[in-house]
């Protein structure tokens, strides 16, 4: 049998068994602290017996846990799973355990630097399909470097934060000049981050970069599609991307997905050496994308799989180092839209409506090409373990109508 | 007579008259503080009796004073000509007095994050012509939109900081594959930053945009144009711009500032509401290159003016808040390159070698294309008042060769 913990809500279906011990923040009525999901419940980590320095649970930020190291980060792991599951410790634990029901969730972390990549390659395929036709979907550079951008880190935002509709510039194929418009074209993209749980100032190699990666989270790039065709070229996205990015409230430790590692597929160039993988730095973590329009049932409109991607979070941070940048602790690496090969594996409104071109039907009869105002989108996302599930939390925005617009915006 | 300093230092051929008192940090051996230069001399700000809250000087960063808001920067600036300019302060002002040449100065303030802009129409059109011929010069969207992209915080250096040569993937237009290489066509860009001191949550106007600027600094956007040509389609520029950004030592008050606004040029196409500017927004800043080989003198290879610029930095911000993104104390915008229209006048190698086809000729006879190792590249700039000179102090930087590469990525 496979290790329990002695909380039975922690056994059996939960995304939170012992193997998973996901890192987050939340507040109870009694204060924002940091915190480790186990089944229903939350333990309130500085608070128990961890053998640890209690000033890397001061604030509630994971970040000086990041910043203390890989060995840090296995102590604590080994000294809450010999907490949680050794019932000799429970009657000391309990106390420490808060019900995630009345808890709410913060951001779990300070995001130093945001950065997004595009390195699902279906993703690629299917909107430089649509952008510049099959001829030329895939750019010349895409099978050689991960390409990313950076994002706007003041954009970050966790599970359950409402996202307002942005207004942009936009201008039609057949209008002469721009207007400032709400986006009609809001979407969302499915996507992994990893983070960044230690520094390096100079080239690392993707061994070094994996060492670096403290944990996981599903992450939500909501990205306005109009505003993107008319602003991109030739800089790359600005505003079309920075009304929000979601992330799920709990980070998944790189420890706890280790039994989940798989391998990217195979080249189809060979990449240059300081890309190449010394073993499978993927995860084997299956994912959800659900819509439910405002008050109704939800839809599950894709279905996919972490392991599409073309190149690991561990390539994209070597990537990100190759030029001597700087990265440090809290830096947040989007993997780029994930979509399988199936037309219900596209991670994004975009790919799943063809452009607008094939609306997709909800269950609730209603149908969508992007996304409405009330609309709520939740990505799912598990590793499934022998008899245990390793779980991120629902990462979940609801889409509010645009603000009015001031007087001094208008015409 | 205008306002006098009784410091001898600060009267005459001085880029720190009383008239400037710009905001820097700096280390004489006792430990870093925050500063406002005058003269030859550093005040040590917090040390003097300035009349504010103690805890904004706490930190050796300008954030704080930032984050306290316009009136607290006008009350300083206020008692610091108070106590700089009436001899009965000099007895007790004098001792907090430390000599600018025997201390290091460090970077003025936490970057926030980084957003590099576009908006230098001379700039665009020079490269554009160069990129996709004199026809496509400028981008559609160019005359409507401040075109920026978010950049990378933790690139950003202060002025003595050395520059290592990036490596990173290039491809020749007759090679089938790209290489991992020391850019070969390392450069500059000579910008101005704007600091943003006050926060935001949602669209602001001109107007308001102008009022969150503390001040400017000069900013070189180093830039690796062989790896840019390669990676920055469909995305924008990544690891081209990431290597280092090199800002002024000195923060020059907006306050300061005042006395030299000008307006940007006359629009070519109307700009919709929310970019139009209640007033001059612009600053007469008279800006130069100047490139010394290692070890020899310098030659000065460009000239020219921030009234070049196209849109000005309240534009940019408010731009920068279309979508509804946050913006934070200490984000730094960065102008874009300010070229002029006369040859001389250009803010790139990339434009005064005319992409390498016409090097120039510096005075020690050597020629440029690009950047060699162990060149140095100063920015100065100055606006010119009435028996003053408002200056930022050098901002300074020479380029080391690239580093060895590591085993793991030699083929």
């Amino acid at each position: 049998m496979s290790l329990q913990s002695w909380l039975a809500s922690a056994q059996g279906d939960t995304d939170f068994p012992i193997q998973n011990l996901p890192c987050g923040v939340f507040d109870d009525g009694r204060g924002a602290r940091m915190g480790v999901a186990i089944g229903d419940m939350i333990l309130d980590v500085g608070a128990v017996d961890h053998g640890l320095d209690p000033a890397l649970f001061a604030a509630p930020a994971w970040n000086a846990v990041m910043a203390a190291g890989p060995a840090v980060w296995a102590a604590l792991r080994a000294r809450l799973t010999d907490l949680l599951s050794d019932p000799a410790h429970r009657a000391m634990v309990a106390p420490h355990l808060v019900p995630q029901a009345g808890a709410r969730l913060l951001m779990p972390f300070a995001v130093a630097e945001y950065t997004d990549f595009y390195a699902g390659k279906n993703h690629a395929v299917n909107v430089g399909t649509m952008f510049r036709g099959a001829e030329n979907a895939l750019p010349p550079n895409w099978l050689s470097i991960p390409i990313g951008y950076n994002g706007r880190a003041s954009s970050v935002v966790v599970s359950g934060t409402p996202v307002t509709r942005p207004w942009g510039q936009v201008k039609g194929p057949d209008e002469a000049l721009p207007r400032l418009a709400p986006s009609a074209r809001f979407d969302l993209e499915l996507e992994m981050g990893a983070i960044v749980g230690q520094p390096s100032q100079g080239m690392v190699s993707v061994a070094e970069a994996d060492e670096m990666i403290f944990g996981y989270v599903l992450l939500n790039d909501w990205s306005a599609r109009d505003i993107q065709a008319w602003e991109y070229q030739p800089l790359g996205p600005f505003q079309a991307k920075a009304t929000a990015t979601t992330i799920s409230p709990w980070i998944v430790m790189k420890a706890a997905l280790e039994p989940f590692r798989v391998a990217t597929p195979a080249r189809e160039r060979p990449l240059l050496p300081y890309l190449r993988e010394p073993g499978p730095m993927l995860y084997d973590i299956g994912l959800t994308v659900s819509l439910a329009p405002g008050g109704k049932a939800e839809t599950v409109i894709a279905r996919t799989n972490y392991r599409e991607m073309y190149y690991s979070a561990a390539q994209q941070l070597a990537h990100h180092t190759t030029s001597g940048c700087a990265m440090r602790v809290g830096d947040l690496l989007g993997s780029g839209t994930i979509s399988g090969t199936a037309k219900d594996a596209r991670g994004s409104l975009l790919e799943l409506s063809w452009g607008g071109k094939e609306p997709l039907t909800l269950e609730t009869g209603e149908t969508r090409s992007f996304l409405q105002d009330g609309d709520t989108l939740v990505l799912r996302g598990a590793a499934q373990g022998a008899g245990y599930r390793i779980g991120f939390g629902d990462c979940a925005g609801q889409v509010l109508p645009a603000i009015e617009l001031p007087g001094w915006a208008k015409e």
